[in-house]
């Protein structure tokens, strides 16, 4: 069977990770081969421009630059890591990708969208993927989460997570805006809930590949 | 008299740096306030992608990353130096700039020359040169002044310095193909001589803004 191109998309605290991992661990006990990713990030390059994006204080990235980094770091990837392992026969799944571009840079940063989507063709030579698994979560929910971890792992709040509610607000209805333009493709789900019940939602969505 | 931005381009070992001193050394004793830069570079964030563009051999950028890694660079320094720099009434004269992006990704690496047009113009918010010097080398000049900077330095080559005589080839051809189509804003300067006599030429070419 041929590799399949799966992402994860959502807000902070949305609870991306956790599913990305469970359903990476849920495949490969069918003998799936799997790769995970995350973004930005996934190649050494990618990994330290994600420092110079999330960290960058003292000179944090205009609203520009931080986009040609985001796409730097998704070229990178996409060459390295996402198109081999696709063609390889691999699933790819991945914390993250073209949407967050879409809903951060513009929705959240009021970039043009129809720059966004050109530039962002450029960037990973037009692989989209095959379905992309929307957690939808209330600022409530989100808030709470970014709290405990920030306790749980005695860490702060990175440049883009303290960008404010408004700009959060903004990127959640960039996203649902995004998933009402491709029904098929982005799948929106309840992210409310436990991991659990995320995870049957989840679940729930891969059906159509015959896999579980 | 309002600000100009001037931009010195052309190949390694061409003699950029030292033209771009010499101009701005001699518009200060005119008194005028002058703002000299170089790309990738010249703030904190687009020197550290200066880094990653020069150094990173372990995961080196790929075409279209090490495109939108120069460009993310290009938009921070237009953003938070050239621009306010101009816009004070200051000059602004830099060690390359956009036509380095045409010459080297578009004619060396073969990137499509309209997507970099587009890509650039949104990168630096269509902000183009008063006028570019294209300081024009012989390969053997280049090459031999390379290896002399190498030994005095004690430094070896960069990755991009590394790239290839057919490459260089390219980019030269590049330039001065970039300059018979804008003959007006590039002047195509013989750089072969000592530093005395392409500033002769760099003054010549500066007259219309009766500074000297």
């Amino acid at each position: 069977m041929a590799g399949r191109f799966i992402t994860f998309e959502g807000g902070e605290g949305c609870g991306k990770s956790t599913q990305c991992r469970r359903l990476a661990e849920a495949l490969r006990e069918k003998g799936v081969e799997v790769v995970v990713t995350r973004e930005p990030g996934g190649t050494r390059l990618a990994e330290l421009i994600r420092g110079l994006l999330k960290d960058e204080r003292d000179d944090p990235p205009c609203d520009r630059a931080e986009l040609l980094l985001f796409l730097a770091a998704r070229a990178q990837l996409v060459k390295n890591v996402i198109g081999p392992a696709l063609a390889s026969g691999a699933w790819v799944v991945s914390d993250r990708f073209s949407d967050s571009t879409f809903a951060y840079q513009g929705y959240g940063r009021g970039l043009p969208i129809d720059i966004l989507r050109m530039a962002n063709d450029f960037a990973c030579g037009g692989l989209k993927p095959d379905m992309t698994l929307l957690l939808d979560v209330r600022p409530e929910t989100a808030i709470g989460r970014m709290r405990r971890r920030e306790a749980e792992t005695n860490t702060s709040a990175d440049r883009i997570e303290l960008a404010g509610a408004e700009f959060h607000a903004r990127l959640r209805a960039g996203f649902l805006e995004l998933a009402a333009a491709e029904p098929d493709r982005i799948r929106v789900i309840d992210a409310n809930g436990t991991p659990d019940e995320v995870w049957c939602q989840v679940r729930q969505n891969m059906i159509q590949y015959n896999i579980f």
